[in-house]
C-alpha cells in the first residue's frame, strides 16, 4: 500500500498516547508497511516509555503538548478511565487538522466524553474499537500483525468530515484490519452481547465453582471443555469492572435476553422433559457455532 | 512399565466394543506400551471395524459372544444410550474371570444398568470415565497418547474385588492415566459442574445470539474470547442431549447455584453499583482460573 503520490508515509508523524500493547502494536504495524514517519511516545510510565524506544517502537518520548503540535494522528491507547484528563488537555492544544481516535472497549462513553470535553473539536476525534488483543500487556507484546484480519469499528460522528474519516480507514486498512462503521450504540450493544456478556458469565461460572464444597474435586476433574469456556475469566479484574460499569445498561439487557435463553433450555430439560425440543436446541445452537467457525476461520 | 512377570502383558486378550476414537484410542495406547496381547473389534458398523482394522487399532472382528468367550478385558466405547442391549447379551456370556469397563461421560446411570442387569456378576464391571476426548470422531482419530496425562475416574461398587480395581488401575495407567476413584453421585455431581454446565450454558449463550435482532452484526463482531467461549456448542447435539438427560437432577442443581452466582455478580453492577465489590468477585474468579490453569498446565 503506498502513501500520499509524494511517497509521503499515510502518517507523517504519529503520536501514541500509552505505549503499551495496544499502542505499541499499532506503531509496529504502521511502522511495517512504512506508513509511519516519525512517531512519538506520550505517557505516565518513564520506564515503560523508555522500553517502547529500545524496542524501536517509538522514535521519540513526548509531552502531550508536543505531540499535539507536531502530530497528524493521535492515537489514544490509553483504558476508557484515564482519557479525560488527556482528552481536557488536548482541548486547548489541538491544530485543525489534526485526527485523533482511540482504541477503547465501549464508545458510547467515549464519544460522549468527546462531545463534551473538546466542544466544537470533537469532529476531529473518530472514536474507534479494534477488536484483537491478548493476555499479554505492555510495550514487549507489541505484535506488528496484532491487528491482521481483525476487525475495528468506528463510530464518527454526523459531522465528522468525509476525509477524515477515508484518512482513519486507510490507516488502519495498512495495519491489515477490516473496519465497519456503526454507531456508538450500535457497536455497545453488539459487544456487550458477543465480549462482555461472555467474560460476565465465564466470571460468574468461576464464582460457582470455586463456592462449592467440592471445589477441589470439581477442579480436578475439569479438560479442555473447562479451560476454553473459562479463559477469559483470567482477565485483569479492574480493566474488565471498567467495561462492566461503562457499559452497564447494555450488558444488563444482553443478561436478562441471555435468562429468557436459558429458561428456554431448561425448561426442555425439566418437568415433563422433551428429548426432541432439547436436541433441536442444542443442534441449532451447535450449526450457528459451526458456521460461524467456518465463516470466520476461527474454529 | 512391565506386565506379568512371565512377560504376559497386562490385557492378553482386549475386547473393544465401539472402535472410534475412545475405543480405537484405547487399544492404541496399551499397544504402544506393549500391554495388549490380541486386540478384537466389536461393533454394528462393518465399514469402521474394517478401517480399525487396516489402522491396526484391532487384530480381529469379533462378535461379542466370542469377545466374551476369550477377552480378558472388554472395553465398552459406545454411548450410554447404546449399552443396555450390550450388557444384556454379556449377562449370560461373561466369564468370571472377565473383567468389564466403559467410558461413558455419566456413570450412575450405567452402574445402575449394571447391577440391574448383569445382576450377580456386576462386581466385574466397573465403571469408568476417561476425561478426554475430541472433537475429531472415527477410528482415524485414535490417538495412542490421547488418555496421557489425563483423569480418569473409576466407580467400583462396594462388592468389587481389589484385585480387579488394582488390575484396572494399572492398564489406565500404562495408558499414561492418572485414576480417582469415586462414588457415581460425586462423580456426576463433579462432572455436571465442570463439563455438563458450561456446555449447556454455552448452547444457551449461542441461543441467544442467534436469537437477536442485529446476530449477524454480533457475529460479525465476535473475536476470540467469543470463540473460545463457545467452542463446547459446536459438539453433537445428540451426545449433548443423552448427557444432559442422563445427569438431569446434577445438571439441574448446578445451574441453580450457577444462577445464584449469577445474581451476586449482577447486583454489584445493577442498582447502586458497587464498582469494588464487583471487581473483588472478577479478581476472585480471575485468581481460582489462573491458579487452575497453573496447577493443570492447561492455560
Amino acid at each position: 500500500m503506498n502513501g500520499d503520490p509524494g511517497g509521503q508515509p499515510l502518517v507523517p508523524v504519529l503520536a501514541i498516547v500509552g505505549t503499551g500493547l495496544i499502542g505499541g502494536s499499532f506503531a509496529a504495524a504502521l511502522r511495517r508497511v512504512g506508513q509511519a514517519g516519525r512517531v512519538l511516545g506520550v505517557g505516565r510510565n518513564p520506564a515503560s516509555l523508555q522500553r517502547a524506544r529500545s524496542l524501536g517502537l517509538i522514535d521519540d518520548v513526548a509531552s502531550l503538548a508536543q505531540a499535539a503540535a507536531e502530530a497528524d494522528l493521535i492515537f489514544l491507547a490509553t483504558p476508557v478511565g484515564a482519557m479525560a484528563p488527556i482528552l481536557r488537555d488536548l482541548a486547548s492544544l489541538l491544530r485543525p487538522d489534526t485526527l485523533v481516535t482511540d482504541a477503547g472497549s465501549t464508545k458510547a462513553d467515549v464519544a460522549r466524553l468527546a462531545q463534551e470535553i473538546l466542544g466544537e473539536r470533537h469532529a476531529q476525534f473518530i472514536p474507534g474499537h479494534p477488536i484483537a488483543g491478548s493476555e499479554m500487556a505492555g510495550p514487549e507484546a507489541a505484535d506488528p500483525m496484532l491487528y491482521h484480519g481483525r476487525k475495528v469499528v468506528l463510530t464518527p460522528f454526523d459531522d465528522t468530515p468525509g476525509v477524515l474519516q477515508h484518512r482513519l480507514i486507510r490507516v488502519w486498512e495498512a495495519c491489515g484490519a477490516r473496519v465497519s462503521l456503526m454507531t456508538p450504540e450500535a457497536h455497545d450493544r453488539a459487544l456487550a452481547a458477543v465480549s462482555h456478556v461472555p467474560h460476565f458469565l465465564a466470571a460468574a461460572y468461576m464464582t460457582q465453582v470455586i463456592r462449592a464444597d467440592d471445589a477441589d474435586t470439581r477442579l480436578n476433574l475439569a479438560g479442555t471443555g473447562f479451560r476454553d469456556f473459562t479463559r477469559i475469566a483470567a482477565g485483569s479484574a479492574e480493566v474488565w469492572r471498567d467495561i462492566f460499569l461503562s457499559n452497564r445498561a447494555a450488558v444488563l439487557r444482553e443478561l436478562d435476553d441471555f435468562d429468557q435463553a436459558l429458561q428456554l433450555l431448561r425448561a426442555a430439560l425439566e418437568g415433563d422433559t422433551d428429548p426432541a425440543a432439547l436436541e433441536t436446541l442444542l443442534e441449532q445452537a451447535a450449526l450457528a457455532r459451526r458456521f460461524w467457525g467456518g465463516r470466520s476461520q476461527m474454529p
